[in-house]
């Protein structure tokens, strides 16, 4: 097994990171690779920005409602952008109202999202931690108007990146039985049952961001996860709408 | 430089495959990095569809207009899966309508495309060639209806893997003071005339897809781009909502 996959592997979220910033030469080398990820139809319609003002770090921290956020050696944010593009067709004089499409949306999220794996992948074998923040979601309308971001923007994920503090267990994943399919998706039956073996192990599992307290069986995540009703996330379409996105 | 970062900084989408299957040892390994990337409150809210059978992969080579992918050696398609936990909540009698908010969608499209990108790392490592599909969504409906996905499913980005029989060279990005940005986001002015020199760059570029053609402009194809109106694309968002997903 070669280096690579033996990181991807062992890859785990880092979540206590040393009170050390990342050097501007890994910052700049992180958005290097960023930039040479794939992206759909050459459009490159994501966009990254670097949280470095100390505010608005704390602000973020306190809407994903985890201190590390604040604490962490870096922090981007990964945007969905079709602003940039929009800019240049108008300037042109050409038409642009396929900006609102959620094919269009769709796209530019993917774009943003595989350059946060890649990011990832590379902080890694730099030996520095991450871990992605979906919680910037909890309150996207009040991340679009910290980072000041215009129509035809809107933040998917953010990356909390550090100097590990902490060296969690791995997780658990799902057997691959049923994540992994061939040719076509099957119904599953009776799946609570089938899960007993994988229930057993999570709950046996000691996440080191807290060694004394199981956590709880998968299912009753699921259980817990489908009925978290978050008042503001629930308002996260109208958000997009807000910024030009996704209306059709 | 170490070797992850110097791979991902030579990225390049592989679209012409030796006629050589992948080994079953290499799909699983994908399939098993693809389980150990992060995923949003540990819900992995994804799956994978390896598609093998000739006729369904001559049938998504048809819906993305692009031979190469009957012809690759291994074909993934990323679903965003929110039906396996809705059924294990259902079998609770636990509510699950939060499934249909967009929210919902929006972190289980994530969770398949940061697996996405880690298949592709871990490929390119092995030496095998990679390009991502989203031609895909030319027709969501259809490959909806090909893999037999239920409710609560949408497919958001397929995988053509190979042995490379070609060698294209390295595609100029977007220069990074257009792309990353520092605790806001700048608003453009006169972008066209900014990125003469970029489109310059990529005018010069000769894809080996077709070497004796240039190609045009970066702003050019961004024109083009915002004025393609793809009939069936544009239904994306209704395809989405048949699945009973990103309803609100």
């Amino acid at each position: 097994m070669n280096d690579i996959i033996k990181q991807q592997l062992a890859h785990r979220s880092i979540r206590k990171f040393k009170d050390t910033a990342l050097p501007q030469e890994t910052i700049d080398q992180l958005v290097d690779v960023a930039r040479h990820t794939s992206t759909s139809s050459f459009m490159q319609s994501y966009s990254i920005i670097s949280v470095t003002d100390p505010a608005k770090k704390q602000r973020l921290a306190e809407i994903g409602k985890q201190q590390y956020i604040a604490e962490s050696g870096h922090l981007f944010v990964m945007i969905a952008d079709l602003y940039r593009n929009h800019m240049i067709a108008s300037e042109n004089q050409k038409e642009t109202d396929l900006v609102a499409s959620f094919d269009k949306f769709l796209v530019a999220a993917s774009d943003a999202l595989l350059a946060a794996q890649n990011i990832v992948n590379a902080a890694e074998s730099l030996g520095i931690g991450a871990v992605f923040l979906g919680s910037i979601l909890n309150e996207a309308d009040q991340v679009i108007a910290l980072l000041d971001l215009p129509e035809y923007t809107f933040p998917v994920l953010g990356i909390a990146l550090g100097y590990p503090d902490q060296s969690p267990q791995l997780k658990p994943r799902l057997p691959k039985e049923f994540t992994h399919f061939e040719n076509s998706y099957p119904r599953h039956q009776d799946l609570n049952a089938s899960l007993k073996d994988y229930d057993a192990i999570v709950t046996e599992y000691y996440d080191l961001r807290d060694a004394n307290k199981r956590i709880d069986s998968f299912t009753n995540q699921v259980n817990a996860y489908m009925n978290n009703r978050h008042p503001n996330r629930s308002q996260l379409l109208k958000h997009l709408h807000k910024q030009k996105m996704g209306k059709y």
